[in-house]
């Protein structure tokens, strides 16, 4: 598998969410150029992303749409059953454990983790809060491929320090910092602080320019 | 305001971050060189970034933690208060609608919206629950300045273009595809099912690499 630019994966993705649309509707063929409208991009960097994994679609005719749906579910992984883990069971953490969104793209809650003895023991959706004092011995038991981590700003780092030591390759983060990892792991920050502050200064933007 | 890129309003919403920590721990002066480390960037970067609002800092002897701070919320526009609506009172809606973070950075969550009666008239943290049917009226008196959008996929795109007719010019996005707007309106899209898949990918990667 080559290296390819993490905006094309974000695009793949994209694709995929439409082509899935267009599956349930019955729709059997589709053109690079409406691909390209729903992705909000252009006709050649739709072939562009595509060429990088084969020769798909016919000139004229378009893609597949059944095909290329499959095609790009092995691209990205899903298919496969990746076991997660949440690290903190606060509202964020105990929403995303109920996630149903998880089942259906093959990512699997295996556990839940926290260090607040009111949540411990707690159940969401049939997965129980484990304990944070035994986080090392469950993790080897679990075996996550997957973790998201819902800690307070303060304990993120370590947090992603033990899951890294512990052999987790792939960590959602939502505390708001940004938190770092060795180069063999790939980390991903989703900061709400951070969204609602690029909105805030596009208003402010706004608000000056007229 | 000059227009720069959302890269750099991310750094400084970062920056601010770790200022505020250290505000709290008292510390007085930082350098660019620690303020770098912090963000991930270089000491250039940091510089470069702060620049485009003015001179700030003195050689050899960094920056004023008080003031640097002060100048990024008045540019990130915090300080103010933005008025929030939450639409879609799932899982997630209700998690955001109790996010403390939200008053902590001034955005004060005046409205949450669905289209379940089981949800309609429920309380979330003190803010009821209203009815989708009388969305535009009640936009009109809550006069939002952000909406934030958690309704299944196929119902965000017509949610936006109620909001953007409603006059609503900031939309952060949790539905699952990529919803269009006029561009004068700024829309975050924050995508777990594709967060999720950006991670997939990486591991499917790491694993062909062994």
């Amino acid at each position: 598998v080559k290296r390819i630019a993490e905006s094309s994966v974000r695009r793949l993705s994209l694709y995929l969410r439409y082509l899935e649309d267009f599956e349930v509707r019955g729709q059997t063929t589709i053109s690079s150029e409406a691909l390209a409208r729903c992705g909000g991009t252009t006709s050649a960097q739709v072939r562009k992303d595509l060429s990088f994994f084969g020769s798909f679609g016919k000139r004229g005719l378009g893609y597949a749409v059944p095909e290329l749906a499959a095609k790009l579910r092995e691209i990205l992984g899903i298919g496969r059953e990746w076991r997660v883990v949440v690290v903190g069971a606060g509202k964020i953490g105990a929403a995303l454990a109920q996630y149903r969104g998880f089942l259906q793209h093959g990512f699997k809650l295996v556990g839940l983790f926290d260090n607040d003895p009111a949540r411990v023991g707690k159940k969401w959706d049939g997965v129980v809060v484990r304990d944070m004092t035994r986080f090392e011995k469950d993790l080897r038991t679990l075996r996550p491929h997957i973790a998201i981590v819902t800690v307070p700003a303060d304990a993120a780092q370590t947090v992603v320090d033990r899951l890294a030591k512990s052999g987790v390759r792939a960590i959602l983060n939502f505390a708001p910092i940004a938190v770092q990892a060795k180069s063999d792991i790939t980390v991903r920050n989703v900061n709400m602080a951070l969204e609602l502050e690029v909105l805030s200064y596009a208003l402010v933007h706004q608000t000056d320019d007229e």
